[in-house]
């Protein structure tokens, strides 16, 4: 029951967070240029709302795959599980600052993406904290699950979580590849089938 | 579980992609004309908001009865049901832009509610999709429901995913025409009795 | 399954509507009067969010009693629970309107607080007619529950239901006597314990 | 049954309050300062962010503890809930007052730090009075709570809904510190481990 409304909080911020994406694109104004050409203009929130949409709803596959893994929450999972959601939650921050600054190349758009890859890494080394600790408490896992396996989806998964760390780098040479490896990164996860994702959903 | 979880997901976007629908509506500024003549001129702003409001209903009905078919939810479907969640969470955007730009018959206006379609029809084959994915998969049905009636189900329900096509078509001639297209096409499902819908929510 | 399915979504549209709210409060900009004289100066604000949190709160109730006399939800009511959220979500729209317009007895007070319970009746009507309906389908019933005592409890909740249509009349002569009722009529349903509420929560 | 849709309703409201707790964080403007300059200028924001993130997710915990020993939920405890998310939905209000007005020791900051832990005390009371409430009503406590520890429990947790009260003094002093205290009472709690919080989650 515990486990249950943890999940149940977990699934509402979620939820929010998703959906609170959609904020961040404007309406055409009346005045000005076109409807068509407004729409057109702003691609920059479009690719930011697909890209942070993907990243969302993969943290939250993947914190199902975890939360099923557990028999139990004690208090350290909790607490590590509300710091993962507080990037969570934030995400759509950082998502309105790369839609209003990746066009061109200036120092702006750099920044504006190095600090969208620094929050997605933060939100990594949450997700990966429940898992190691997860890891090192046997007695937290279901019964079903093999800990020793759990040990190696976690080294598999935990290369994932620093991937976004070169991409605070890129993003100084060039922040539209470096959005481009977010998407990548985050397209990678929805096909892959390593032991990490496997059983996943069934 | 899992498809529990699922569907608690679901329905958290939808509850607050639906909610979300009011923040399009103008609260009057205190300054300039009366509150009452105010209220009565965002005409646009509430037949969007309805019309929106009742197609975000609906989908949630059919997503409903669509799990409910399933026995269980697979990685394709997981992340089908993710791109779905993508184009309803979108909802309120288009809905914005026709409140905007409804009044009157200007390129605007068409533009608008073309794009509204556009986004309904993408939401369609998206629906579409995880119930053609469940129609090739019988082991994800439930063992209650039968596969051929699911597949001619699909087959009348993919006649209503096309229909937002025309109406993008018919946008470009009146926008009002097609907008309230889009109502009476809302509007039909809710005293709909086909096979489809049969059963629904008994 | 299914009614909590419904279940659950309405709660997450009560959820949602009801802290969409805080957004009607304004932050005190940084430039002009001081905050301490900002913040106490928008009472019609905090009045506004007081008492449509009341509402939104007590209508919650409220459909969870009437939810809980259901054993199984058709189509009709399916629908009529859509229109009844539909009012629920539009409420801090009203509540926006109020808020700002309250202060003095101008024209635009008169018609704010007229169009705030044009509001709250029309969703009182949407609730009246979940229940009447039931009241009609005793297969929809819970066998626990007595039909005749369900007719009863809907003719004492109906008295309810048609208390906003004076209110409307009342804040053409003054706004701030009719919000009040408003307030009344929620603190008075808080402590009443009439056969439509009994029960409620035990 | 009951019990669960109350948490269900709560859960709800906890989620969409932490969540728009986003919305105060402002996006960088195109013109003007650099983005990396006007990201770090608003260190209040990230702050007040941090701080009311924890409060909220610590009292969803508590809500949690509490719930978890109730039985079942009687009339005042639905109603006495409703006044503590009354609270809670308020926190993104006083949040972000305190986020636009922290900077400097002005009498402004000192007000808002002060309104900001004002509201912390009025909802620690209504949460104390859930408690409270069940302490005198032995019958809605789960058997297996023994009611004396409860009342123990209660009066170790009333200790900690007090400390609101100097730091709104403090307030007038020195409004970072002050604020500061917040975020040290909230993290207190995390590593605490007295009878009240004992259990929690296992």
């Amino acid at each position: 029951m515990t486990k249950g409304r943890v999940e149940a909080f977990s699934d509402g911020v979620f939820a929010v967070a998703i959906t609170l994406l959609v904020l961040d694109l404007r309406v055409p104004s009346p005045g000005g240029r076109s409807v068509a050409h407004q729409l057109a203009g702003q691609w920059p929130e479009y690719v930011a709302y697909g890209v942070s949409f993907l990243v969302i709803g993969i943290i939250w596959v993947n914190h199902h795959v975890l939360i099923g893994k557990l028999a139990r929450v004690d208090r350290p999972v909790l607490f590590l599980n509300l710091l993962l959601l507080f990037f969570v939650v934030l995400i759509p921050f950082p998502t309105a600052v790369v839609a209003q600054h990746l066009r061109g190349t200036s120092w702006d758009a750099k920044v504006s993406v190095a600090f969208y890859n620094l929050v997605m890494e933060a939100m990594a080394l949450a997700f990966s904290a429940i898992y190691a600790w997860a890891g090192r408490h046997h007695d937290l896992l279901d019964p079903a699950v093999d800990p020793a396996r759990h040990v190696s989806a976690l080294r598999q998964f935990g290369l994932g979580t620093v991937a976004y760390l070169p991409l605070v780098a890129v993003a100084f040479v060039s922040p539209v590849v470096a959005f481009a490896g977010d998407f990548v990164l985050a397209g990678f996860y929805v096909f892959d089938r390593t032991a990490a994702s496997e059983g996943a959903v069934e």
